[in-house]
Order: C-alpha cells, then sequence, then structure tokens
C-alpha cells in the first residue's frame, strides 16, 4: 500500500554541530535500510530546498507511523503524508 | 528529468455531460500514450479525491509544458509542477 | 485500518432541485448501508457548516478511494483524507 | 456532548531532556485517566506526524476547557476544538 | 453555553430578485424571533463587509446545529463556530 | 463604539518564570479594571486554546489602541481587530 | 476617524453589459461625493490591479458601514477594513 | 523602472469560443507590441500551467497599470505585481 | 511616485533591553526626517497591533528599497510594498 | 533551461557577527561567480524585502540543486524554485 509523503527538514541553526552531522549521517543510513527492504522505493529532493518527496510501501497505517517516527530527524522536520490508489489510467 | 506534478480535476458542473464523458474518455487516452512512451512514468490517484500525484520524465521545461498543456483536461484542472532532483540517500 | 474524512458539501445553487433531492437522498441510503457493513463507523456534523468528519475503516487505501469515490455527492463535496495510526496512550 | 480535537505537538527543541521526559510521560497518564473516565473516548495518531485527532465526550465548553488546558503539553500544543453535532444519516 | 459564529452571506448574483429579498426577509424574521428567546443574544454586522459575528446561547452542540442549519440563508453563507467558555479575568 | 478583537497568547516558553507570573497577575488586574469601567464588556476564552474573543466599547481607534497597547502581554500576543456596527436584525 | 480599506472589484463576467457600465458609473460618482464631502480622503488604484486601497474619515463604526455598504459595487467587490490610529512618529 | 508580474489567467468555460479566440489573439499582439516597445522585456510561461511571470520596464506605477489594464484579458486574469530594485549582488 | 508599504515588527524578546531602546528611538528620528523631507507622506498604527501602513513618495523602486534597508528596525519588520497608481475617480 | 527562484533571507538575529559578515560577503562572491559564468543570468531585490527574484540557466533540475544548495546562505534561506517554458508570445 503506497502513501506520499513529504518531509522539509528544519534543523535549528543552533543545534550542536556535531549533533548535526551524527544526526544527517544516521538518517541516511535508515533511509537506505528502509529502501533496501523495499519499505521507501522512491526518495526525490525537491529542487532548491532541503526537502524530499517519497514514496512509502508499507502494510498499513500503522507500520507507515512507526517508520517514520523512528526517522532520526523526525523531531526537527514538518512531514505531511497522503495515502494513494491505484489511478484508473494507470497502464502499469 | 523528471518532475512531480499534482493535478485536481475541476470540471464544471453545468458541462454538456457527452462533452465530458468524450474529454475523461480523450484524457485516458493520451495519459496512456504518455506513460506507453515513458515521458508519465508515473501515476497515482490521490485517495478521497478526484485528483493525482504524477512523475513526469522529459527533456526539459518547454516539453514538459507542451505535454500537460495538451491534456484534454487541461483547461479544467489546478496543476503544479515540482522539479526534482536525485536525492543523496537514494540507493538506486 | 481508519482514516480520517472531512466532506464539505457544496452542491450549485443552480442544480435542478429534483436532481438535488435525490443525490442528497441516495447518499444517506449509501451512507447507512457503508455504515451497517462496518466500513464507516464514525461520522459527525460540524457545528454549524454543511460538513461532517467521518472514520473509516478499510483494508487498503484502494477501498477507502473506491467507497468514496462512489458517493453520490462525491462530485460535489471537497474531501480530504488523513490516515490514522494507533495512538500510544491509547487505553483500549 | 462530543468535541472533534486536532492536538499538534511543538515541544522547543532546547527545553531540558529531563524536563520533556517528565512532561510525556505526565501526559500520557492523564490522558489515559481521562479516556478511562470517559471524557475523552476516541484518540488517534495522526499518520506520521506528533499530531493526534482526538473526540472529547463533556458536559460543556467550560468542561472541555478545563480538561484541555490542564495537559501537561497545553503549553506546547497548537490546538484547534470543532463542536460536532449528530449526523442524520447516523445509523447509531 | 455560548458559541462564537461568524457568518460570511454569499449570495449568488444570478438568484432570481424575488426570491432573494423573501430570503432576507424570511431571515430577519427568524433571526429576531431568536434574539427574543434568548438563543441567540448578540449580533453585531462586520464594518464594511456583508457579514456578522453572532453569540449563541444554546443548551447543546445539536442544539446549535438545528438552529443555524434552519437559517433561510444557510445554504448561501460560509458559517465557522467556536465554542467559547467562561475566561478567568472576567469580572462577570 | 465597538470592536471586536481576538487575542492569541504566545509567550516564550525560555521567559524567565517569575516574569511570567508577574506579567500574567498584572494583564488580569488590568484587564478586570478595563472590564469594571465599562471599556472591555466582554471576554470569553476560546474553548481549549490560549487565547479570547473580546469586545471593546471605546470612543476612538486612538483610545482602542491606547489600551490594547497597555496590555503588560501585548509585546507576546497575536491580536486582531474587527471594528463592529450595528446590524440591522439587531433587537437591542 | 480614519479606516484602511482594501475592495477588490470582482464582475461577474456574465452580468448585462448594460448594467455593468451603469454599475460602475454610479460607484464613481458617489465615491467623488463622498471624496468632496470629505468622508473618503484618500482612493489609489493598486498598480495592475481591478482594486483599491482607501481611507475613509467618519465619526463612527456605523457611519463607515453605512457608507461602504451603499456602494453601487458593494455587491460585487471583496472589502476589508483595519481600523487606524495615530502613529507616535507621525510628524504632522 | 523593472516590475515583476504573475499572470494567471482565467477564462470562464462558458465564455463564446469566438469571443475567447478574438481575446486570446488581441492579447498576444498586444504583448507583442508592448514587448517590441521594450516596456515588456521578459515574458515566461510558468511550466504546466496558464499564467506567466513578467518583467515590465516603465516610467511609473500608472505607467505600469495604464499598460496592464488595457491587457484584453485584464478582467479574465489574477494579476499580481512586485516593484524591483537593483540588486547589490547584481554584476551587469 | 507613491508606494502603500505595510510594516510589522517582530522584535526578539531576548534581545537586550537597551539594544531595544536605542533601535525604537532611531528607528523614530530617522522615520520623522524622511516624514519632513516628504519622502514618508503618510503613517498610521494599526489599532491593536505593532505595526503601520505608510505611503512612501520616491523616484523609484530603487530609492525606495534604499530608504525602507536603511530602517533601523528594518532586521526586525515583516515588510510588504504594494505599487499605488492614480485612480481614476479621484478628485484631487 | 529556465527556472525562476525566490530567496527569503532569514539569518537568525543571535548568528555570531563576524559569522553573519563572512557568510553574506561569500554569498556575494558565489553569486557574482555564477552569474559570470552564465548560471545565474538575473537577480533582482525584492523592493522593501531581503529577497530576491532571480532566473538561473542551467542544464538539469540536479544542476539547479547543485548551484542552490551550494549557497553559504541556503542554511538560512526560504526558496522557491518554478520551472519556466517558452511563452508563446515571446518575441526573442
Amino acid at each position: 500500500m503506497l502513501f506520499h509523503v513529504r518531509m522539509d527538514v528544519r534543523i535549528p541553526h543552533d543545534l550542536d554541530p556535531q549533533a548535526r552531522i551524527d544526526l544527517v549521517s544516521r538518517e541516511k543510513a535508515y533511509s537506505q535500510e528502509l529502501q533496501r527492504a523495499g519499505k521507501w522505493p522512491q526518495i526525490w529532493r525537491i529542487a532548491g530546498e532541503y526537502s524530499n518527496f517519497s514514496v512509502f510501501d508499507v502494510e498499513s497505517n500503522d507500520e507507515l507511523h512507526e517508520l517514520i517516527s523512528a526517522l532520526p530527524l523526525f523531531p526537527y522536520m514538518d512531514i505531511h503524508v497522503t495515502p494513494l490508489a491505484r489511478h484508473p489510467s494507470d497502464v502499469k
């Protein structure tokens, strides 16, 4: 089941620099782990912004929330989820 | 080059019923033609709305506008385009 | 799987009065059928508005869209869906 | 009498970590006490966000405000209340 | 129990002129009947707009919705309700 | 002459706790003094929020601004004023 | 007493052309009458829009509403009023 | 003196088709005349929308309004003007 | 050439108190100097807010930006400029 | 390929003053380097704001994001990108 997710990163400017580096590095590792597991099949940078559009593929809303709220950057992101359905014109 | 597109369909309620059927049918055919040509690789229905999130894959902004403005429903949609870049965490 | 849905009814004022009566009557019958089937467990009127907050209980985003887009008033409503997850403080 | 409540948690990032843990723990205890008392019959996590949709069941607007403003996280939440009425299509 | 209500009147310009006159006249009679019954204790014109701020005094959300949805102009107004509680600084 | 005022209190979380207590206490005293003088005839808490809807009764816009800008919490509130006129349906 | 007023003209495109001409011509005459009476001391066109910023000078909110609601274009304008006070830096 | 202008075209769907063709054709001719006169040095289509971003080069706000309000599509566009100043980093 | 300017003052609450007093005092002196020079012919307080509506009279957009960006409070204000043109109904 | 970019600078008021000076100076040097390379053909100050409208000329969305995200002020700006296409009325 697919969900469209927009994430806008808002790390406070006065966060400890090393804490920031650790956060961003753990975020990347976690994201790639989910991608490799097939849970996060699409991720694009929104050109010009510190933001992404993503597609998640999960079993349920609960699994979706569990995965997203475990993001290291979760406390520093504005996130909005949109549930996706099959489009009647989709040829796939 | 990828672009994220949101389309919200707003067909006026007093449009001639046959004209509406024709429009929607031509829209579907045109969309599927672009999908098969690889220009419109993703299309999802936004659950609960007469709207879609799509991804287009084109050579340029000009080609993107040419394809979208040729949509039979173009005069009856609110459309918003977001340019996409490669995300540094993308494993693909 | 639960989804929160807001529906705002916007029937055009120049719709044929009998068509309006039919629509509203079919909407009620369909809504009650879904409620009795356990698909639409909660529906509340937003006080002072021609709008409702509802909770749907479905198997998937696809089933959700199928049910909502079959609403007789679907062409005359603004609808927004929010996926719900279990809250960690929920005692149920 | 039912009220729909949306709560968005915005704990400042520079709050003392122990103070945060205490707040969140007291919030949970207080919420569960109100749920068990029948005052807060529904609480859902909004998938992907540090937010909830809730339904309160109270005697009056005054009781509603008294309960909500006593939330330990009250100073750190954006809250919006919508009064609910019985929907004419409700089968319950 | 008090509720704050904002009403913005949006009568379609192509409504039959006599129908409009009847509507507005019935609206005034109904409003004054509720005012005299103590249900609608305050009504002010928002200066420069075809809008009002009102205070309703009712037993419940259900009664509030019943009274508002019976307004002759209800189909032609944007309405927003805010529940009011006693303010701790109120000297009355 | 009546004015509708909405006040949303936004006290910074890192304000000195004693300064906050003093501010809120002086705010209450000042508000009650204006209420007793007939300048601030109505004040309601917006249920669920740290906000109020008020009605001021003053001689002029200048007097209104003088009274509001002297509020101890003035630097920590978002305030919006709407001028009120007599409503033609008002029975008072 | 001064009020800042923004008016955005939205004449429906299907209004009878002669009715439109009459409206606009009566609007101009009425506006100029109020200007000459000192009630409407300032009127500017917002460059590029069918809109104006104005300043009214009236005795009360009631007089302001009376003057504005008598505008021939009143039913076809979005209007927003802001009460003005003397600025402490004003040298006049 | 440069001004940034956004124009969003909203031609009503029930406008006479020949009237629409005439409007669009006159709009193009007028736009090109202003471009050739150096008054409208830049015009870009916003990809995916029936909208443009433009730059006008005029002597004054009055000349700007005169040119824009004479656009054949002026009654059917939402227009927003932003005055531009020289940027201190501009190398030209 | 006239421009309408709205300024909303947002001085951070943790700014050094003496720095704040100096800023506000220099702002007043600078504003009055521009008023006396005829560059800032109108300034009004927005009743109830720490904001003003102003009219500037300058030779060009560049001069406007130069004057506004030199305001001592410029780093602590939200500012929005609207170019004004002569209104065809203006009797002056 | 052209892109329209709006940048709003929001440097935190408590940033170290020397760090701010360095940032702004490096921003200017970098911007001018891109301008001279033909990548950033247009930059205008939005009159009255610490903001700019710019036009970038790049090979791809990826190149655009690479250039913008390397801006020294990138962490302190709100940025919005709009892809531009050739306008059918453009005479160039």
